[in-house]
Parts: C-alpha cells; structure tokens; sequence
C-alpha cells in the first residue's frame, strides 16, 4: 500500500480564519478530510502534519525516505526561505509536489520565487482547496510511475 | 453544456519526437484525444487549437469571450515573452488555466517567469502530460464554481 | 493631398467590451469614425487598420515607406516587447506618433518601457480617446513640417 | 470661466538661446503668448509661471487647490528627481498634464524615467513647442470633463 | 545533396534601402543571388525565404527536421525576443549558424542580448554581406561533419 | 482590562552582556521589568515572551488572535529574513509596532530591508531601550483607537 | 532651558486637507499645537517651523547647531531625495529624529529608502500624528542623555 | 584544557546516505568519531551537536560564551538564510570557523553568498571530511593564540 | 580681463566647523581670500558665491553665459542629486570645472556617482583647499584655450 | 602584398591537450600550419604569435599601425577582462577580427560580454578551427575593401 | 615522490612590510621556509614562486600539468579579475587548492567574488599564515586520494 | 631633495598618434619634458616611466616604498580592471594622485568606475595634459605635507 506525506507550512493552522479573501474558508482539518477521503478511495494511505517550524519540517522530509513514496507540501512563507528544506528534498529524493492554496504570482514581489521548485516535481497554484486536491492526484500519479 | 477552449502554444506540434527528455513521448494528438475523453465523461465541450503565432492565440482568446467557460493554455514560448497574449486573457474575462509540461523552474533563468500567471486563476507545471490533465480538471472546476 | 496611416495593436478589436475602468467605453470603430472626421476637416487621408499580429504591424510600417506622410500608432502589448516593430518604424523613416489610452506608467512596471518611444517622433499617454485625437493633431502637426 | 495654471520647471527660462538642436528656438515668451492665444479662444484663463526653485514650484502647485481647474507642467529636470512635486500634485489633487519639448526616451538613461508621469492625468513628450498645445488641449479637455 | 535553409528574420525585406550606414546597400535579393551561386557550386541547395512573422519561422523551422541539414539564419529583431525560435532551433535539432550584418555589440544595449545563439552552433556579425557568405561557409561545413 | 503581548526575538536574551556598543548595557529582565511597570501604570497587562525559534514566534502571534489588543515585537534578526513572521501578524490581525534598539539603516546593507515594516501599523528604531518605551506608548494608543 | 526644532517638510502645510486616508484629518497647527503642550509641559522650548524649500531646511538645520538641543523632523518627500539635508544634519552634530505621519515602508518602492535615517539617532513612522508625538518625547529625551 | 563547540546544520544526520557525488560516503558519527579522536590526541574536549532548527543553533553558540574557547560550524543551508546565527556569533564573540564539505561556490547561485563568513574568523570548504578535519585544526589554532 | 565664477554648494558655509576630519579647518572665506589673492595675480576677476539653495545655483549658471568666462564649482551635495543644476550647465555652455575638498570615491556609495561631471570640463577631488587651488588653475586654463 | 597579424591568447598554446571536448584536438601548430597555407594561396603574409600575457598583446597591438592590414585575434580569457586591449585596437585602428573557438554564448554567464566585441570589425565563434578560417577569410576580405 | 607547486601572486612579494594589521608580520620567505619544512616532513617536494604577472602564472599553471600533483596558490588580487588564471586551472586539470592570508568576506564588497574559487578543489581563507598550512595539508591531502 | 614617481599605463605609449580627439596630440616624451621641466624648477626629482604590463606597474609601485614620496599615475585602461594595482598602491603607502587626460565620466559606462581612486588621494580627469599639469602639482603638495 503506497503512503503519502502531507505537510503543511507555517500560518496554515490559522486556515478558515486567516484572510478569507486570499486562502478561503476551509479549516485545515476540512481540507485533510477531504484529502483522506479521495486517498482511501485510491487506496493511498495519506499522513498529514502541520508544523510553524523549520526545523521540523526538515525532519519530516528528512524521515520519509524509505516510509513515504511520495511528498505533497505546502510550506507556505517557507516557499521563499528555506534552503533547509529545499536540501531536506533533494535529500530525501521523495517524489515532491508542492501547491499554494492562492496564485502566488499575483501577490507580492518576494512571493514569485520559490526555493522549493527546482527541487519539487511539480507546482501547483492559485485554485485554492482544489489545489491540493489536484495536488494529491499529481502525488498519487507519481506513486505509481516508477520512473523519474 | 459547458465549453473549454484548449489552446497550445509555439512549437507544441512537433510533442513527441521533439526533445523527449524534456517534454516526453506523447504527441500532441494523443493528448488531444485523452483530454477530449476525459472532458467527454464529465459532459464538457473541448475545443482543441495549437498555434506558433502570437496574434492568433490573441484572437483565440479575445474570441473566446461570451463562447467558452474556460480555458486551458500551455503557453509555451509566449509564455515568457507575450505580453500580448496576457492582455488578451485579461480583456476576455474567461477564467484561464496555465500549464507546462516541464518544471519551468528547474530549467533556463528566463523560462522562471511567467507574464501570464499573473493573470491566470492558477498555474501547474512539471508533470508531463499529467499537467495537461490536472489542468483540465482545475478548469472543469472553474467552470462549476461561480466566483470570481 | 497628405496621409496619414493609424495602426491600433493587439487586443484593441476589443475596445468599448474590455477592461472599461482601464481603457473606457468607446469602440474602436467610434475612435476611427471620431479621427476620420477630424482628418476630413483637415484635408488629411487616414487609412486605419488593426491587427494583432506582430508580422503584420511590421509589414504596415515597411510598407509605409513613400505613401504615407506620417503614422500614429498605438502599439499596445507590442510597445513593451516587440523590437521587430521599432525596427520597422526605424527602417521606413516615416515620422511616427506613438500614443496610449491609459497612463501606462500607473499600471505593471513592465508598462513604463516602451521599445517604441525612442525611435518614434513623440508620445502621448494616459488622456483615453483624447490621446488619439491629440496623437492624430501631432501627426498632421509632422506632415506639414518638412524638419526631422 | 476655468482656469489653467502652466508651469515651467528649472532653465526653461533660457529657452530659445539654449541647445536649440534639442529644445527649439522658440523663447519662452513666445511659448506663453502662443498659448495664451489658444487658451484666450477657448474661453480659458491660463496663468503662466516660470520658476528654478523646487520649493516655489511645490508651493504653485500646493495653492492652486480650488483655484485652477488644471495644471499644465513642463517639470524639466526636476521630472526626475523631485518626490516634492510629485507629491504636491498628489496633494492638490488638481488633474495635471505632463509635457516635455524633447523626447526624453531618446535621451539619457536617467530622463527615462519621470516620477511626476504616474500622479499626473497623462504624458506628452517630443513635438517641441506643440508639446505644450497639446498638453493645453489636453488640459483643456480634462477641465470639461467631471470625472476622474 | 545537402540542403541549406536560409531564413531572413524581419524588415529583411527593406534591405538596400533602409539605414544603409547601418546594413549597407545590397538587397535581399542580390544577397540570395550571391549565396544562391556560392551554394550551387559547392553543389549544396540552398532554399531561400524572409519572414516577418515570428510564427512562421517558427514552422519554417520545425519543419526544416528530416528535410535541411543545416539553417543559415539571420533573426533580425527577433534574436533579442523570440523564446519561440530558440525553443523551434532545440526543438528541430538540425544544426543552426545565426548571421548578422551588424556588428549588433555596437549597437544598443537590448541588442548585446541573442536568445538565439545558446542554441545555435555559432554566431558571426559584422561584416555586412560578408557575413552571410561566412555563415554560408559555415553552413556548409556544418553539413559536411557528422559530429555534434 | 487591554492586554499587550511583547515578543522579543533571537539573541536578545544575551542583551547587556552582547555588543554593549551595539545594543546598550540593559539586560531583558532590566526591560521587561521597566515596561511591566509603565503598563501596569497604565491600566495594561503586558505579557513578555522572548524566542530564538521562528516557529515559536509564529505560534505566539498566530495565538493572539482575540486574547491581545495589540503586540510590540523587536523580530532582530528575523526582521530580515522571516516571512512567517510576516504571515502570522497578517493573519493575526492584531495591530504590532516593530521596534529595534539600534538604528538598522546605520549598519549593514541587509540590515536596511524589513520583511515586517509593511505589515506592522509602524517602526521605531535607534532609540536603545528608549524605543521600547516608545514603542509601548504606541502601542497602548493603538489598543486605545478602534480605527484601523 | 532646552531647545528643539522641529522641521515640516514640503506639503506639509496642506495637512489635514490633503488625501487624509494617507494622512489623517489633524492640521499642522494642531499639531505644533499639541507638541507645543506636551514641550511646554517638560520644560522645553519648541521651534516649529514648516518649509517647502530643500535649501531653507539645510539653512534651518545648519544654523541649529550650538542654539538647540535636538532636531524633530519630518523630511516628508526630501526623506528620499536629499543629500544636502543628510549633510546638514552630518555637519550640525545636533541629535535629530525623523518622523514620519504614514507608515513608508507600506507605500511606494521609491519610499522605502531614507537617505536621512542613517544620520539621524533613530525613526519613527507609521502612527500618525502620534509618530510627532512619540518622536518629540525621543527628542526630550536625546537632549537628557548627554552620551551619543 | 581547551573546549570546542562543533555545529552540525540541518540535513547533516543524513551525511553517507543523502546525495554522495556532493556529499561523500561517510556518515556523521564516522566524522565525529574522527575529529573527536584528533581533538583528544591534541588535548582537547570536543562536543558536537547536530540540529536541523535554525532557533537551536542560536542557542548553542550564545550558550558557548565563556563555556567553549572555539566554535567549529557546518551551518549547512543555514549559510545562506541565518541571520540570526550570524548575529549569535557576534554576539558569543567566541572565535568561529565555518567549513562546508561541497565547494559552495560550484553549485548553485545562492550557496556562493554566505551570511556568516563575515563574521566567522576564517572560511573553508570543497574538501569533504576533510574540510572538517582541517576546521578543527583551524579552531584549535585559534584556541591557543590568544590574540584576535 | 577673463572672469571666474565660483559656486560653492549646500552646507560648504559650514565649513572650518563642520566635520574638520573629513573637510578641513579652513573656513569658506579663508578658501575665498586664498583663491582671490591667486586670480588676482593671474589677472583674473573671481566672483564668489555660496548657496543651500539648487534653485539659487541653477540661476547662477544660467546668468553665466555671457558674463563669466569659467565656472569653478564644488556641488557639494547637489553632485549626486541634481540634474537641474546639470542642464544649467548644458544649457550655460561655460567651460566648467567641478571640484571636491573630499575624495567622494573613498565615501558612501552614492557619492560616487556624479550627475555634474559628464558635463563638466573635467573633475578634481579629494585634496582638501588644494582641490579648489587646481580647479582655480584648471579654470583659468580654460579661460585662455578658445577650444572647445 | 598585405599583410595580417595573428593573435593567439592565453591559454591558447595548450590547444589540443586542453579540455578538449570544449576545444577540440588540433594543436596550435595545426591552427597556424591551416591558415598560413590559406593565406600564402591569397597571396597574403600572416604573422602568428601567441601571448599569455595582457602587456605584450597590447603592445603587439599598437605596434601594428602602419605594419600590419588587419588583425585576427582570439583574445580567450582576455574577451572579458581586458580594456587594455580593447583599447589597443581603438588605439592601432587596425581593422581586427575577433574569433572565438567554442560558442562563448554557451558558457558561463561571465563569458557572454566581450570587452573586444565592441570595438572589433566583427566576431565570429562556436565553429573550433572552422572559426579561425572563417575570420582569416574575413580578415583578407577587411584588407580588400577600402571602406570602413 | 608528490610534488606541489605554490604559487604566490602580486604584492605577496611585500608581505610583512605590507598592511599588517590585514596580512600580519610573516615575510614571504619566512612563509616558504616553514612550509617547506612540513612538505619535506611529508616527502613532498615544494616549488615555491611569486609573481606579480598574470601571464607569468598562468604559464606556471600550464606547465604543471604532468610535472606536478597539486597545486597551492593564493592569488591575491587575480582571485577577482582574472579569468586567464582560472582557464589555466581548468587546462592544467591539476587539482588546486586556493588560499588568502585575510578574510575576503569581511572586506570590500569586490573581494567576495573568486573567480577562482569555482574551478579549485576548495578555498580557505581568514587565518593568516595559517591559511596556507591548512592549505598545504589539503594539497598533499589531493596528492594522496586518487579520485577527482 | 624630494622623488616623484610618473607611471604612464597601457597604450599611453601611442600618445599624439592615437584618437586625438580624446586624448590630444601631445606625445609621451612631450609631456614627459613639459612635467620634468616644473619639477626641475620645484626642486623635485621626476622620474618618468611606461608600461603595458599590469605586473610591472605593479612592481614599480610596490618598489616605490622609501624610495620615492608621491606617484603621479594615469592607469588608463587598468584603471577599471586592476586590483593588483590597486592593493600595490595601499601596500606602497606612498600618497598616490590619479589623472586620467580624457573626462572619464563622459565615455563609456565601463569607465565610470575607477579601482583605483579609493585608494589614491584623489583624482584629476578631463583637462588633457593639463590633468598631468595639475598632478604633479597636486603630487609635490603632497610630498610637502606631512599629514594623511
């Protein structure tokens, strides 16, 4: 049974409260909801974890290699930041996507460049909740294709 | 019956036995006919152009105002140098999807860039022919949802 | 008898339906109706054509050379990016005002260069259908001075 | 009846006597009695002020506040460099135009850039002397229209 | 027998007639002529076309795979703009010389930039018609080798 | 009864003993005690936290949200680099004044750049242990205002 | 009996009538009158004075040394653009605090760097008319301490 | 007897299995065993530390003060986004030397800036184990002489 | 009998006084008396003039032609910040020599920019009261070569 | 009879031995045997030095006024550091011939300026010894025309 | 028997005399002689040079190749400008190690930037005489590992 | 008796026969006799020399310690590019004045920047031979002063 890991940045516990205008509605724990249920419909076991910290988020990535075969992360403010966990990817070599809830090339300037795509597979953005959906298919597809 | 317009962009007809390792071995056509299955079961018209011309990808867009629900573009080329082609997704209002096949961001500084994301609803890249398809899905989406 | 030739860029068939808080509402056909009145009063030939191919806005200004007097121009999304247009503008040495509905130096930084400007005679920007009729006035001001 | 302020910015004094490749040979005077004439047959009060003083031209804008209807502005050098100016024009919130005789796109790097362009009304550069009958017109126009 | 496509980029058409201090006064058609005699005697077709329109030497090009074993270019205003060339020269594989008439290092900062030479063999400007016969030569030569 | 949460950042919890030119000689328990007694006279409960980790801090002013009137933080070093931070005052929503002992545009180039000015109601800075205490009174008037 | 001056930049003395969203609805009376208080409360004499002239402020400044204590000033759009201010606050040696009624680092780009606050002891923006207020008590303050 | 301080940063407790064209083939406790065998053989007392949490590192270096007479630090990713760890530094003021096993200057643009060299005693890098085998001998070194 | 002007910009009133490490102990008038004292036995009339004013010195050099053979400046700040008193000097067409008591290469960086010296005749800095000693000599050169 | 001067820079005399999937196999000796045959056959002298020193190519440089008709040089590493020779060539006004072994376009991003460019007749590169050939044709061609 | 090649660029020769509070009291030859000493205690023959001539070094560098096994160099001042010295390194393909007595990263801004840096096995740098015993334990390090 | 050093840079050897509408007509040994002509009549010993070799410069500079009290240097073209001399210079410590015969900041962009001018004492550029003139003067002030 293929596993996958969910990780989700700084701030995003706030989900549903925090500036509905940009992120939505949806709590943190509708979204994992919704995201376990298609998993189990795929017969994926799904792993979500929110962390504030870095150095957390480092370790997550860092233990997956071997446990998880794929890695779905929204690492939020980090997306601009951290090296860190741009080299906790590569390192891991867990097939990474990586998604934002908004279109970060429509906000400010520092949001347009993220460390973390070079290292991910992929980059999803701008369609809000159905960006992690769309995020975990593009996770689930890597799952099973055993090539690069 | 909601109608998506599929456009791709310069170059995308030579798909398939143009730099494989960049772009993968499928051509245009088979994508084409994989998309136009997919939109088929959900009960969606799909419109499928390619062009190497800038102006007339300005007029597929500018046309597609009060014709199409959405649209789906791999801007190729353009998307990096056509300013053009942004003006267009703007002044037609038709909520727009942007994908790319490759991860732009692991490859030339240039190609990091996008002048249409900024006006596009979102933007996913990187996962080969599977951008295509998550990309249809996120316009499928769009056309559901009401808001902006 | 003089003539002048008027050139309207990519996206402006779409005048009057577009973005109106940014461009207003009058069509491109009532802006050419409004500029051919005036030339009319002033004994001057206007000949109008939009297009929103790079190509033809090139091949337009070459062939300009040596049958018109003067061409007012608005390069819309081809200011910023095209240097096949200036090239043109350069090469058939026919005197050329360049003019702007919006102020484009209150929109995207992409907007305040234009590849235009210095080797057009003039600019004028940001005063609506203003700008054209000022632009036309400036035109007709070039074909009746016999200076650079 | 509307009233006009025009403004001319540093050395525009020496008009006429100074670099005429690049500004004419028309003097100042002559300038302000041109336009007095249009302004005169267009029912129009045009007040006509030369200064070299950044202060002086801040406090001319500053007072024309309920007084003027438009500004006309050859800013000159301090197109450039003045934050003062720009922020008067802010201030007074009175619709201005901005003119220059020569085209500043055709010239030094640092005349390429015009911090007044973007809390003005519009921009009118290279026709010379009909750079400021233009900008007349231009700021006749916007005492007609009521809106923005 | 080898083939040699030679593509001419925009407003090549003028040539002889537009800026001769800059391009010199040979027309497109003496230069052909020339080239034309050079290739038939090495015994090599040589397959002449000028386009100002970025989309079709875009096809020119992609079509040139399996057909041309070598291009002879000169992208005009394009070498500084078109990301969709140089992804259509990648894209064909077939072995590319970019040719100039100027030496384009002397001239306008934009102009120092070729998107195009990073994928072309090599690069030669400056020499007027001399370069095309160089470029020509080298074509030739290109054609000639079996390696990369 | 308002409530302020004061949030010091890394390395501050060397203060007094850390680059005395710097910095001062005043300890943080000296501060803290000397704000405790300034709030308390004004009626204020103030609560002081000091963290060297990004993602307590974050947690700290993700948690405020309702339980404080306003915050006063010295971010030091994550000033410059922390967009989490950023984020959580964003989404906190709580009015913060950022303040800083040293003046950070008298030191390095890196210094003069604050990820968290634009999201902070204001900045003080320069003043030693000086500008906490201004910082406090801003804060206390933001707690007093019910504007923006 | 210590002295402070305190400096209004240019358009200052449009306060209160000038865009008030920015910055707020108090007139410069009001504030000179309600500093004037809070000085006359601490024993301090207050000099306030408003200019719109770039070289009377360097006059004001350069003339402040030996006669007063501590220089308030608000350089307003001077904050950006003078070298001679930043030279006459280096050459009087008297300790100076810039304030600031918006919040800079929220506006413009070109607003974002101060070519006065690395010579001043410190700044103070973002709190309305408070910044005066605070940045008055930092001067009381500066002219107690007698240590740099 | 002479105590040093060795930091690992983030991503190191991967070392032998992460990336090994980088990063070699041992693993972080065959390096510690390593130097701790020098460091005994040379008198002495060396403690090492792996941490993936930038707040951590802050810790253990503003703790060495008075504690460790020489820090000896791969700040790995931190390198390059830390300045917080930078300011730690300045602030133990226990003299530091900062290896790394790749050579940052062959890799990637951003790994060729490093925030903390400035501020360490010395910089080395490229050599594998062995860069860390002769940063302890660096940090030993510097132990023993007692000037700056 | 040739005659000199020579402008002394902002703040150099102060001098003697005003920061001695970095210009002197000489005060203006010392400079006044010592450059008159040369003109005089080179049979020169030197006019000296101080001013804080950009409006002041703008005017100085416009009345200039016509009246003054040379001008001998020291821009003081004004260098760096000025394009007024640049086109005065353009506009003046007086041979002009700029000098500097301080070397400004040696300074912050934005002193080493200066917007008079490519209008200038050429520039002397960084010697103290023997820059102006030079400067006076290289005026007087000028005065007596009638070439450009 | 005409004669051209041959400049080989540093480096160059390792040819052959040297990185040789960037430079090919042919030796030095090779390269100067080939052009000195083609040469003799136009009836041309070619005089061939290789330098590794900046000094002596700008002496070999401006000794060739007068001696030599054209001058071709693959200037290596000194492309892009070298002004002294630059300057050289503007100074000796030999026409000069600038020929480059690989596509410097291809390479590091510091190889993509040429200091020589600018002032040389024209370049060619990316074509191994085919580039010495070409620019010896083009060189003998330089010596032909009487033009500029 | 291994043998290392050391190489000392300009100025070193003035080492001891020169700056010492940047490059400390050791003259050059004391440097040779202690390193000397430790090479022979390891059996490896040192050939110690100084030069102040870039084609000099780079023809040292060029003829190592094959008569040595490691390289030593501080480059001094080339470390920044020269390319020459870096395309010897890579033409040599002896693995070099490169040292400097200073700290870069603690100076001018110019010196952070080694071209060097990029084609050495690694860099050390900061402990004064130091550097190059660290330096020289690296090289035989290089000597003794067979592998790249 | 007091020893002027006069070091000539690249190219200067070609001086009177090089583009003498930058540099003049006056040749080396011409200025070389007019500058020892007043140094004779000071009482001052010139000793005069030229090179093409950055190295040598290098050397005479560095060997100029004790021997000579002031260098009077035109670094031509290595004014831009050469550390090397500029760090002999600070080791020198002999108080160094810079001329250059052309006004520096109207040429090239690459010439507006000198390495060499924070390191001498000053700078003289722009009066042709009389910029040597002027130095000397300047350099036998120097050897006269006792101070920094």
């Amino acid at each position: 049974m293929k596993k996958i890991l969910l990780i989700h940045g700084p701030n995003l516990n706030l989900l549903g409260d925090r500036e509905r205008d940009i992120y939505g509605t949806a709590t943190l724990k509708e979204i994992n909801d919704k995201l376990g249920a298609i998993a189990k419909k795929e017969g994926i076991t799904l792993k979500a974890v929110q962390s504030n910290h870095e150095g957390e988020i480092v370790e997550l990535i860092g233990g997956a290699k071997g446990k998880y075969d794929a890695i779905l992360i929204n690492p939020a403010a980090y997306t601009h930041t951290s090296v860190a966990i741009r080299d906790a990817i590569s390192a891991s070599a867990v097939p990474c996507v990586e998604v934002h809830l908004s279109n970060i090339y429509k906000r400010e300037e520092f949001r347009h460049t993220s460390l973390i795509a070079s290292v991910a597979k992929g980059q999803i953005c701008g369609f809000g909740v159905m960006s992690y959906i769309l995020g975990l298919e593009a996770a689930i597809y890597l799952t099973k294709e055993k090539n690069k």
